[in-house]
């Protein structure tokens, strides 16, 4: 059987030559030769020294981010990066820019729902000190219906959090830069504006990407703005939060829990005192796990759009990172 | 201040006669007075023998099933009852049929999602381990994308639950007395086939009403049916579960863990062998709380329907039984 990118001839321009690394790249070769995409050359490597060699001639990379870096001075004809993950600051803060950048923003939304729902009902109703209930216990648990909860990053990921908060009957406010009005969320407020949209909160929950601007920027005047006993979910970047103001808001109850999925050093060193404190929960970055057939998807509707010259999917405008 | 169903005069009607009973029954008379329902004469007792004196000039009865039984005979004029529960099942029973009778169906779904929800996301995403993790653990956690969820009984409560699954993405089933196609079940089933509803489900969550059908559905052909390690949910009623088989279920694992709000005895007494078992959760009758202004709400716009003579909402039929 002969696969199309397989064809080679005097009637074919000459093949896109796209290099894998990721430590995942078996799997995605694997995906991408099922996809069996029109006059394609793929090369895939586990780790940005076995890509090495490829490099040359490279007019694609797709991948992680960090593996990525170390390469991109040694891609001569390099047109375009798709990322493999949604964090991609590594490549925002490399020099090189002449070239197109892609995420897979879409992807993430609806598992990163489950996680943030599956943490707010849990608190909400009671989950954990119910699962083991060994006696009649019929006081009455609250619903989430009315409470309030804001979303500091309104991206796809958190417009799809908010979803289904508003269908749970809550109260969404949004935080972004400009203050721009996004879908599913009943207001948004500008980043000038954080400590009012931080304003009587019952979570807060932080979608935020690693740049510079958003470096600790949960605060004490933000976690002082809350209501007390407010839930705070990190699942976005851990530069998000400044952790000593967070310490003393949590060890005087104004804030009842903290859940971080991510943090400044992953794994967490087992020193540090976060995995000391009884209302932190620390749930090693498996918010929204990626997955391969997804990402191959996107890659490959991206393989399409850039065959045809069209506008990419997710494409990064260095300047604001996002 | 004159309120509309204080007036009386010779231009009106004569009042007609409501009589609350329940433990809540002065929230009740509050909300019904702030309501100002007119033409309405409201009578409100906290027990039975409270409401007796009332009763022989008693129109229309509104309140807690077991409660409004033992006066049934004792109400010449009766025309109505609104049930303040979603269990009607006592009345049903009572031999009197001579009025109209309405329940609550509508107010609950909305909670019980977030009851069933709270939990399918917290065994799924593993809120119980994570809760108070002290090293990182970055294995993956499974998604309920995908997953299979059948719900037996596909009334209003059912199809709400049905909505949040199919939002994140499950495979929904429905099981119903004649397979009635209904909104948000992929499918749905009839009650001759319970096993090939259950067949490979992940999720099996009960919410029927209490009839002599529905005593024991949920056996061990139904649990045998299930994925080895399945979860069984029942925010029903008591009777639907045969609780030897079960027990068995969960012993040997084919179940994988029970969550049981509502028993055929509350409170569950605390020799029952439930409360010692590991992968059993018992929530006490906590799953959908009543909302008292829910409840008047659907009472007040009743009373405009009786009133006009109009079709009632929520009305049962005796033979049904729902």
């Amino acid at each position: 059987m002969v696969y199309p990118h397989d064809r080679v001839g005097d009637d074919m321009p000459a093949p896109v030559k796209l290099l894998v690394v990721s430590q995942h790249a078996e799997a995605f070769r694997q995906l991408l030769h099922n996809a069996a995409l029109p006059n394609l050359e793929v090369r895939a490597a586990p780790d940005p020294a076995q890509a090495l060699p490829h490099c040359d001639a490279a007019q694609v990379l797709f991948g992680a981010p960090d593996m990525l870096v170390p390469l991109l001075d040694h891609c001569p004809h390099l047109q375009w990066v798709q990322s493999s993950w949604a964090g991609i600051r590594p490549l925002i803060d490399a020099p090189r820019r002449d070239y197109r950048l892609t995420g897979v923003r879409d992807i993430f939304g609806r598992t990163m729902a489950e996680y943030v729902l599956a943490w707010i009902l849990a608190f909400r109703r009671d989950v954990l000190s119910r699962a083991n209930a060994r006696h009649w216990d019929d006081s009455p648990n609250g619903s989430v219906q009315g409470q309030i909860i804001g979303i500091a990053g309104t991206g796809s990921i958190g417009a799809e959090v908010a979803r289904f908060c508003q269908s749970f009957g809550m109260q969404t406010r949004g935080l972004n830069t400009a203050g721009t009005p996004t879908e599913n969320f009943d207001r948004c407020y500008d980043s000038s504006s954080i400590t009012t949209f931080a304003t009587h909160l019952d979570y807060l929950v932080a979608l935020l990407p690693d740049t510079p601007d958003t470096d600790g920027i949960i605060n004490h005047s933000v976690l002082d703005a809350l209501n007390p006993g407010a839930v705070l979910i990190n699942a976005g970047r851990g530069n998000s939060i400044h952790y000593p103001d967070m310490f003393r808001a949590l060890q005087r109850g104004q804030l009842g829990r903290a859940v971080l999925d991510v943090f400044p050093e992953e794994p967490l060193p087992q020193s540090d005192p976060l995995w000391q404190m009884e209302n932190v929960t620390i749930t090693s970055h498996t918010a929204a796990p990626t997955s391969t057939t997804a990402i191959v998807d996107i890659f490959c509707q991206n393989y399409s759009r850039f065959q045809a010259g069209d506008v990419l999917l997710n494409e990064i405008d260095f300047n604001q990172g996002y």
